[in-house]
């Protein structure tokens, strides 16, 4: 095979005068390693350090110095998912030099890696036929602002074709942007390989920003590249929820939707649970499958329950015509617990009909990724 | 204004709860600052370090230590452009924890910041009309791989719509992949700004994974999570550009392009610059358009020349239909500068017309961006 050797020594020699570039061929190294029985070995050369340490899946654990400086330690096994981490060296932050592949979670970056295995299979970008993946920008004359959202259209999707699609709109919480689903979620890789394994039926996937307050996600807006701050996710209560039909008329107007109930689909987490709440429950024909997942229930700007009085006569009407799914998944430990039981008493008051998925943990993305493998599969099924 | 308080005040008392999340609200800090005589203020938390260091367009810096432990210091002032940096923490490469924008050059993340002025506000996204971006996967059957590109749709692209638009291929270096334009190379911003300001044409803008070998970027293939090495860009001689009509193919037949010579443009940057300058010369139908920008030219697989027996009659079939503008573009200080001398000195001997910028500056991103907004303008213009 004839390669360009002469051009790769130029520029292996020119590298230095590069300059401004970080051209660093070197720094890939030998963390994470994912081992064969599920451990991981973290390292990072850190001659002068004095205490190094690797924080994520909520544990923190010393790092061993070797003669050459350099700090590693080996996890017990782990059980299979995406897992977020970052070092800390003699105080400081940092992030695997090693490992190029990182995550955003409001104001920081952590590095991921992915322990296989079980569901975390599906967060892997697997030789499977890959959708394609959209930034959008939208008018939202409610609002009065052009918004950007993530648009997933499934492989084989046509745009000059026949064939329609139905459509899910998956909504992020407080704090996350267009870009939670895609990239901390892993929404993409879940789809594509539960597309391709026959456990999803193709679908288009809708992530737009759920900040009513903001047109996209930081860095993405004449703003520029401020900090982002988790508060400044939060809009006036109904605000985004009354400003979706901007979302559903841009979609169904340039994209091939099965544009009717039994085609929709709306789920979110946390905030994003609320709003898919609040969505369904004010739009009874428009959504054959809700999840609400973690979901902030029953808030309505100014704490649980102040809308009672209309609770009652909005969930009747709501399931007068009954989603096909109503789904509801959260952790033991997760802060909305308490919240989510108190709802799901409240259903069961009413006789009213949904699906219960009581996992593990807290409020967390690891929960978040699981419950989207669980609900993809159950949409659009005849 | 009501707000989601209750929400919030359990958000940020369960932060601790979070465990796996990386929700520190407390990490958004000062750095870096850009100041109002274009100097950049650095700064970085690190009390037991002993040295920091920032580097960042070919300099290091030195920082200096606050009592409490704050190490920080301000440049001279700076040309207006992005710059890349990261900080080095008694001898441990670290980004800055209190700035999430960063751009991965091969295997290595730095962070970017852009002092403003000149052609350097073209590189920010700006409150102007915004085109889409789509990540999106293509047959190559002359590879036989899918594979993934990134295409621009100017604002106002409507698939529905009858409007055309031409198209411009936009190619990567060494190294590079169909992310790099977007990314280091604020491609989007750029277009997005030029066409707001009138200065250039709406146009869609393809840019493909250049490297014949790898089907996508790192992380987006079956692959999975492994470290980029420059030399894994490099295919044989001829594959990637002979392979480029699939790439075609597939623009012409999924969007509404103006499907002729006029409305093609083509350029790219060091070894995609040879791409450019090879597939131009072969296919003299179908580029009015050629930008060589910082260009790998006259290379065919072993070194320079090899294939000067044919390279003036290629030529002259490439020139008997000229293209409209043929755009040579180099850094002085450019490891290619003599190469690219030389092809100069062909082309004049040849009587051959062709544009000259010649700017100062190495084979660098810097020079790339910039030559990318001298370019832009001069495409498809009546």
């Amino acid at each position: 095979m004839k390669l360009y050797p002469m051009l790769a020594a130029l520029l292996l020699v020119s590298v230095q005068a590069f300059g401004q570039e970080a051209l660093d061929y070197k720094l890939g190294g030998g963390s994470p390693i994912v081992n064969a029985d599920s451990s991981v070995t973290f390292s990072i050369a850190a001659p002068m350090a004095s205490k190094v340490k690797v924080s994520g899946a909520g544990q923190t654990l010393d790092m061993v110095r070797d003669s050459a400086g350099v700090w590693s330690v080996t996890t017990l096994p782990l059980a299979p998912d995406l897992y977020t981490y970052t070092f800390e060296v003699d105080g400081v932050r940092t992030l695997d030099p090693s490992n190029i592949y990182t995550a955003r979670d409001i104001a920081a970056l952590s590095n991921i890696v992915i322990v296989p295995g079980g569901s975390a299979d599906l967060y892997a970008v697997n030789d499977v036929a890959h959708g394609n993946v959209a930034k959008v920008w939208y008018s939202s004359p409610r609002l009065d602002m052009e918004r950007r959202m993530t648009v997933y259209t499934p492989a084989g999707y046509d745009p000059a074709g026949d064939r329609r699609y139905p459509v899910l709109y998956l909504l992020h919480g407080m704090g996350g942007d267009e870009n939670s689903w895609s990239e901390l979620g892993r929404a993409v890789a879940i789809l594509d390989n539960l597309i391709a394994e026959g456990k999803a039926e193709p679908m288009i996937v809708v992530m737009p920003n759920g900040n009513g307050v903001l047109a996209a996600a930081p860095g993405e807006t004449g703003r520029g590249m401020y900090t982002p701050r988790g508060e400044d996710s939060v809009a006036e209560y109904g605000v985004f929820e009354n400003a979706f039909a901007d979302i559903m008329d841009y979609v169904d107007s340039h994209y091939l939707t099965v544009a009717e109930k039994s085609g929709r689909a709306l789920a979110g987490l946390s905030m994003g649970g609320g709003h898919s709440w609040r969505i369904s429950m004010w739009n009874p024909d428009m959504f054959d499958y809700v999840g609400l997942f973690s979901a902030a229930v029953r808030w309505n700007g100014s704490g649980v329950s102040a809308a009672d009085e209309e609770l009652d006569e909005s969930l009747r009407r709501q399931f007068d015509v009954a989603p096909r799914l109503y789904w509801i998944a959260i952790g033991r430990d997760d802060f909305l617990y308490d919240l989510n039981k108190e709802y799901r008493a409240k259903l069961d008051s009413m006789d009213i009909p949904y699906e219960y998925h009581e996992s593990t943990g807290a409020h967390t993305w690891t929960n978040w990724r699981h419950y989207l493998t669980e609900f993809l599969p159950r949409l659009f099924k005849d």
